[in-house]
């Protein structure tokens, strides 16, 4: 059975989602659709390449993954459907894709097949749809476009060392409030080559990377990298954004010694 | 596989969901049950309908269509079951219905099919579910119920042409803020023979219609048919209900010249 | 077709919804997933329990329920997997499956499957997901662990009975603001011995129990047991929780004379 995601800015409380599920079912009618998310704040394309990021890879080959957010065409951010690692991804190249993908993706379309109605603020329902089920249905996705050469590159700050120290900061608050940072495992051990360290952010210091949330008092601080191998600022059981007043794109700084 | 969408004012956080996708799934297991939305304010069925409207067009042949909003029968808002092109549609007749069609649908019949329990405040588990797995099993709508000639007028409130004017109002604020009035392309053309127009609403006027948000700069105010032929009032990428101080009713004015 | 559904407290914006679906995908491509709700209030496992016990009597036997909240592991707080009338239960033994059971279930085992990472923070995805499939693909449930006599007892506070009186408190505000009680109605019936009553709670005092909510007026207060048999507290078309100043754990007395 076909899979087909959605990640959205739709929120749930329109006729956006409905109309899109339909005109999947109609084409499709055991098509099993699957919600990432519909609660991307509107327009915001990093938290979308954040939640689509960290998804897709636990989905099996076939996959087709439909990212519906600032999807207006324009020139220079064309309809783009991309084949990785025998998955498909569908949404507009305005930078996403770039920040979807640690590297290269093996194919880059520019979509070419016309859409479904004359209305143009509304792709994902007239014109993804008719591609996702084209490749859902095991179609070739060069069917669908034109070959591209790359894609528009969108800068993600990234962490910076500095021989005893590593710089990062808050990428993404999560529904516990945990403060998810740029600082991925391997950057931290590369580093650190198993020395001491201190984390710093804001008036705060953690001496220590924990295993799991419990491993503090209820209500303390700890630091842990997260089940997506992102270091992250927690509170057990608590509110860490709002409790230490810190929010995307805050500093983390990690002396070794 | 047999398709039954949900339209609801349950919320998310309670049973209510749950307890109905499990009766659904108890008596066919395969079903292919599709969230439209659950998020209707309570109790507004106006909403509801908008939703419904613009969603159920996209859907197969012998979809079924569970409304579960304001759901309470009594005798003059009985159980009712629509057959409309070929799809179905299951509810309370508070007037809900007349705002989803536009004509009078092919069929009405009253729910006469026994409740599956003694409680009356969850038709949709107890009645509407046994009536949506009939349907979806390829039985007749006839058996579920006796044939009824009308349905309850729910009187929307239609733009006013006066010559040279269209006067309508604003009937849904999407989650993007965008003003969605009642104002249709049709009836748009039909009036305005091509003449020159303006757009009137508080203290805007707007002199043309776009073709896709991104026709003006990020920030300022358009309009446009939406994807759904509705005239809209937009702000790219801001939130126009916000910012222009606009809401649900609020008029809006169309001088041809 | 395989069921298998989540409930949660990861709230909709981020990716562990997609994470967990596709790990289910790819290993099962065609189950059913099923989402009861992802909208429990953190950590709160009474909230979750109330929502899974009003639920999954619905289900078909075979039906897989994860339930994912409070999941991390401690020797007091085992992984832990339960069958019970022919459906499933993985979760964490926090007390949770205490107040989701009125009897203690027909088998109870502690997960000893390794999980899938090293990630200690994200069970659901690396390890629950696993006995899932097992379970789903109709294989035994006695081969993901060892059996286990107990389940860890949270004590939920029950309704006092005095004679001519019954004394209880709102375990649950719904979406409607309607004040669910932990009376049930055979206790009621068991002390009613039909007499009369009154039901007091704050400065109200009703006499009476509805069999809808529209037996009074819109705007009015009324008392009536719920689809799931709770003694509720309501408005006819308003917000009791809000108008009443009534939240959870708030008393209720009922008087019979």
């Amino acid at each position: 059975m076909a899979i087909i995601t959605l990640t959205s800015d739709w929120g749930l409380k329109d006729h956006y989602i409905g109309a899109v599920k339909g005109a999947i079912l109609k084409k499709m009618p055991d098509a099993n659709i699957i919600d990432i998310t519909h609660n991307i704040a509107s327009f915001e394309i990093e938290q979308a390449a954040f939640v689509v990021r960290n998804s897709y890879k636990y989905y099996p080959k076939g996959t087709v993954h439909v990212i519906a957010v600032n999807t207006e065409e324009s020139e220079v951010h064309p309809h783009t459907v991309i084949e990785n690692e025998g998955q498909y991804f569908i949404g507009t190249d305005n930078g996403i894709f770039s920040m979807i993908f640690d590297e290269k993706p093996d194919k880059i379309f520019e979509l070419t097949i016309p859409q479904d109605s004359d209305y143009y603020t509304f792709s994902t329902r007239d014109r993804f749809v008719k591609a996702a089920i084209h490749l859902a249905s095991g179609k070739k996705v060069e069917e669908l476009g034109s070959p591209k050469e790359k894609l528009l590159e969108k800068i993600l700050l990234h962490p910076v060392i500095d021989n005893n120290l590593l710089k990062g900061h808050v990428i993404h608050i999560d529904n516990y409030q945990n403060l998810i940072t740029n600082i991925k495992k391997p950057l931290f051990d590369e580093v650190s080559k198993e020395r001491k360290f201190s984390i710093f952010f804001r008036t705060y210091e953690i001496k220590k990377i924990s295993d799991s949330y419990l491993d503090v008092p209820v209500g303390e601080i700890l630091a842990l990298f997260g089940s997506n191998g992102h270091l992250e600022i927690a509170i057990n059981q608590g509110n860490a954004s709002g409790l230490l007043g810190m929010i995307t794109k805050d500093a983390i700084r990690i002396e070794f010694y």
